[in-house]
C-alpha cells in the first residue's frame, strides 16, 4: 500500500526544540529530505529557552514513518518526546458508541423509559407485532455482520481483527445515511451456523448488511437468509459494489450515447464483487459478458479450477464460448471491469479492445492496470482509488440503500431495488455536468444517500416489499 | 399496577380553548375531579378568540386516562385536538442510538477510520489479540441479552416485545455507568442454542448482561457461559438483585449492631432473584436460611413441586429441617426477604418473627405485604418501590459492576467481586447518615456507580481476573 504520503500514515511527533533561530527550518528540511509531507504544527508549551511542538507528518507507510523519525533524531538541539500515530489514535476505545435519546435524570424519566411504564409498550408490541418497528430501535438499525474471512485485502484474519473494519462501516452508515449500525463479528465460518445465528439475533435489526465473508460461502449465506428472514439482507461486497459499477456504466452509456445492454463486457474476478456484478449486468439486460478468473475465460464445459457457482456463471455468460487467457477474452471488448488483483492486464490487452475503450480497474489499492499506463489508451477510466477521477466506492450505495429500506420497513430486497439505487446514483450527475472524468458522484456528496434512499423506498413500495 | 397517578401514565392533551374567563379553572377542576394530577401546561398557539394548549396529566392507568379524557370532553367551549401518551412518545423510534466518536467529513478522516488506514489496526489486533480491547468498542461495550421468557412481571412475551425493556436497561448502563450497551433479544429458548449463539456473537463485547431469562434455564445458561467464555457473564435478575439485598442487609447489621451472618433469614421465592440471593447470603456466611416457594418451606427430602435446582437449594438451607407453610417458617426469623409475589404474608406472620424484625418485601409493584400493614410491626422495612423509603433496585449494582469489570478488561467474575460491590453500595452511607429509613443510597446518587466500579476493579485485580 501507499505510493504517496497519505493521512492514513499520519504521525504526530511531539518535539522539544531549543529556542534558536533556524531550528524550525532544520526540522522542515529534515522531514522533506526524508520524503515526508509536513502537516499541521501546534505549540504545546513554551518554556525558558525551549518550545514544545506537535508536528504532524504524512508518511507513505510504517517504514517511512520510521525513516522520518530517524531523520528528526539526527537534528542537534531537538528532543523527540513522543510519537503518536493518528490512525491508531482514532481507534483508541473504538470508533462508535451508544447514546440515550432522552436523559434519565429523575424518577419521572425512569418510570417512562424503564419500569413500570415500559411494560405497557411491551404489551402493545406483543399485541401489535408491527409496532416493534415503531417503539424500538429496529426501525433505524442495521447489523453489520462478518465472519472475518475476507476482510479488505487481508483475507481470513478472524472476527477480532475484523472489528475495526466493521466499526468503520457502521460509522459510514451513520455519517452518510443517518442509519444506526452495530458491528457483530461472528465466531464461526460454518454456513449453517452463520445462517442460524443471524436469524436468531435479528430482532433488534431492520436490515442485515453482510460484510467481508469469503466467496463462495457468502452466496449461500445471503441466499438462505433472504429466504428465511423477513427483513432485507444484503452482502455489501457483492451488491454494493455491483450497484455502483452499474451506475457508472449507465453514465458511460449516456456519454457515449450507447445502449449499455449492447456492450461487450469482460469482467476479471469471480469472487463476491465480480460475481454480483455479472448477475447485476445480466439482469439489467447486458447480453455479452465474459468472466475471467486466474485460469482465464470461464466457459461452459471448462474443467480447470471450477466449482458449482462458477459452473453457473459459465452457463450464463460467454455466449461466444471464448476459451483462453484474459488477453484472448479482451479481443473486441467495449468495457473491461476488473474486480480481481493488481496488474493482471497490459497496455497490449487494452489495444485489443474496441475503441473508444472503457476500463474500470477496481482492485484496491493497486488496480488491474496502472492508470498511468491505461489512460492514454482509453476514453473513460475508473478506479477504486480516491487519487484518480471516477472513484467507484460502495459507500455511494449502502447508506442510502438501507436508509430507504428502513424507511418503508422493507420485508426484503430485490434486483429492481438495486437498479433503482444505481439509476439514482447515476442521475445525480446532470447532462451538462457529465463527462469522461465525472461519471460518478463524489462519495462526500450528501445528496447521494438522500436520492438513493428515496428511489429505494419508492421502488420497494411498488414491489409490495414495504410494510 | 398503579395506586397513585404516575408519570408512567402521563398524557399530554392538546386542547383548543375558547378565550373566556374561567375556562382554565373548569379544565383544572375537571381533571382533579376525575382524580388526575395536573402537570405542565404549555401554550401552543393563540388564535383569534382561541388558545391552543398542551396540558400534561398524570393518571393511574389506562382506564384512568380514558376517564380523564372523557371528563375534559364534557366541558363546553373546549375541543380536544390530540391525546399524546408520554410513555409511548419517548419510545417512538427506539430509546438508544449509535454515534461516531469522530466525524468523517473528508478523505483524511475516511482513510483513517476506514480503508486504507484501518488495515494496519486490523493487522495489529491479529498480531496482538489483547489489542481488541484497546482499538475496538469491546473495551467499553456490554451486551444486554434476553430470550424474552421472563420479562418484568409480564412473563414469556417473546423477543420482540422484550426489546423496550432491553433498550431501557441499555440506557441505564449509559446514564449511570457510562457504559455502552447494546440490546439483543434472541429468538430461541433452548439452553444449548442460547449458550452457543451468545458465545459466537461475543466478539464486540467486554461483558454479557443476561436479562429476563426464565428460571431454572437462566442458571444453566449463565453457568455454562461463565465456563466457556473469557469475559464476565452476569444474569442481572439474579446477582444484581442479590448484591443490593446484601448491601441493604449489611447496613441493617450496622444499625442493629449485629453480625448479619447470625441472622435467621426467611426468603420467599425460589426463582432467579430468590435463588441468587440465597447463594449470595450463604457464600457471605449467613448460616440459617429457610427458602419458601408456593408449596411452603423447602427442605431436604421434600417431594412436592421439586426440581434439581430446588433439591440443591434444599440441601444447602433449612438446617432445622422446618416443614410447613411460610407462616411456620417465619417463627423466630430475624429477617424476611420477599422476592416472590404480592400479598403472600400477613401481619400475623410478622408477629411470629423475632423483634426488632426486618422485612424486605421486594415483589414489584405490589409487595409481599402492604407497607402500611407491615411498618407498624417492624423496625426496618425495604421495598422495590420508589414511593417508600429504602428502595432495593439493581440499578444500584449493574452499571458500576460492569464499569469496573470493563476497566480491568476482566476475564470473568466471582462472588468476591459481588461482595465488593455490595460493600461499596452499603458504605456510600456514612455512620452518621445511616438510619432505619436510609439503609440504601438513592438510585440517582452518581457516586454509587463510581464507588462500585472502583471496588470491583480493585477486587478483580486482586483475584487475578484482570487482564
Amino acid at each position: 500500500m501507499g505510493y504517496v504520503p497519505s493521512p492514513s500514515y499520519s504521525i504526530t511527533v511531539r518535539v522539544e526544540i531549543e529556542n534558536r533561530i533556524g531550528m524550525f527550518a532544520k526540522i522542515a528540511s529534515a522531514i522533506s529530505g526524508a520524503g515526508g509531507d509536513l502537516g499541521s504544527i501546534d505549540i504545546v508549551k513554551v518554556e525558558k529557552g525551549k518550545i514544545i511542538r506537535d508536528i504532524t507528518v504524512n508518511a507513505r507507510d510504517e517504514e517511512h514513518e520510521k525513516k522520518i523519525i530517524k531523520a528528526l533524531k539526527h537534528i542537534e538541539g531537538i528532543k523527540i518526546l513522543r510519537v503518536m500515530d493518528k490512525t491508531f489514535l482514532v481507534h483508541e476505545g473504538g470508533k462508535i458508541g451508544t447514546y440515550n435519546k432522552i436523559n434519565v435524570k429523575g424518577r419521572e424519566d425512569l418510570s417512562r423509559v424503564y419500569t413500570p411504564g415500559v411494560a405497557r409498550v411491551c404489551l402493545d408490541i406483543k399485541k401489535n407485532p408491527e409496532h416493534v418497528y415503531r417503539y424500538t430501535i429496529k426501525g433505524n438499525t442495521v447489523a453489520v455482520i462478518t465472519d472475518g474471512t475476507a476482510v479488505l485485502g487481508l483475507g481470513n484474519i478472524g472476527p477480532d481483527a475484523a472489528m475495526p473494519v466493521m466499526e468503520g462501516k457502521c460509522m459510514l452508515f451513520k455519517e452518510f445515511g443517518g442509519v444506526d449500525a452495530f458491528p457483530i463479528a461472528i465466531r464461526t465460518t460454518d454456513v449453517d451456523e452463520l445462517v442460524d445465528i443471524i436469524k436468531k439475533i435479528s430482532t433488534p435489526f431492520g436490515g442485515i448488511n453482510l460484510e467481508d465473508i469469503a466467496a463462495p460461502r457468502c452466496f449461500e449465506v445471503e441466499k438462505r437468509l433472504r429466504q428465511e428472514l423477513d427483513i432485507p439482507v444484503v452482502h455489501d461486497d457483492q451488491h454494493g459494489t455491483a450497484i455502483v459499477v452499474l451506475a457508472a456504466l449507465i453514465n458511460v452509456g449516456r456519454i457515449l450515447k450507447r445502449d449499455i445492454r449492447e456492450f461487450k463486457v469482460v469482467i476479471a474476478g469471480a469472487g463476491a464483487a465480480g460475481t454480483a456484478t455479472v448477475y447485476m449486468l445480466l439482469d439489467y439486460g447486458v447480453k455479452d459478458i465474459i468472466v475471467c478468473d486466474r485460469a482465464g475465460a470461464l466457459y461452459e464445459g471448462r474443467t480447470k479450477d471450477m466449482d458449482p457457482h462458477k459452473e453457473e456463471l459459465a452457463k450464463k455468460t460467454n455466449p461466444g464460448k471464448i476459451k483462453g487467457t484474459i488477453s484472448d477474452a479482451m479481443e473486441g471488448a467495449d468495457v473491461f471491469i476488473g474486480l480481481s488483483a493488481p496488474n493482471i492486464i497490459t497496455p497490449d490487452d487494452l489495444k485489443r479492445m474496441n475503441p473508444p475503450r472503457v476500463v474500470f480497474a477496481l482492485a484496491n489499492p493497486d488496480p488491474e492496470i496502472a492508470p498511468e499506463l491505461a489512460m492514454p489508451l482509453v476514453r473513460i477510466m475508473a478506479t477504486g482509488r480516491s487519487d484518480y477521477p471516477n472513484q467507484i466506492n460502495n459507500v455511494l450505495a449502502f447508506p442510502g440503500l438501507f436508509k430507504g429500506l428502513l424507511e418503508v420497513r422493507a420485508k426484503g430486497v430485490d434486483k429492481e431495488i438495486f437498479f433503482a439505487a444505481a439509476n439514482a446514483i447515476a442521475n445525480i450527475i446532470k447532462d451538462e455536468e457529465l463527462n469522461e472524468d465525472y461519471i460518478i458522484p463524489s462519495i462526500f456528496n450528501k445528496k447521494v444517500a438522500q436520492m438513493v434512499s428515496h428511489a429505494v423506498a419508492e421502488k420497494a413500495k411498488k414491489l409490495g416489499l414495504a410494510r
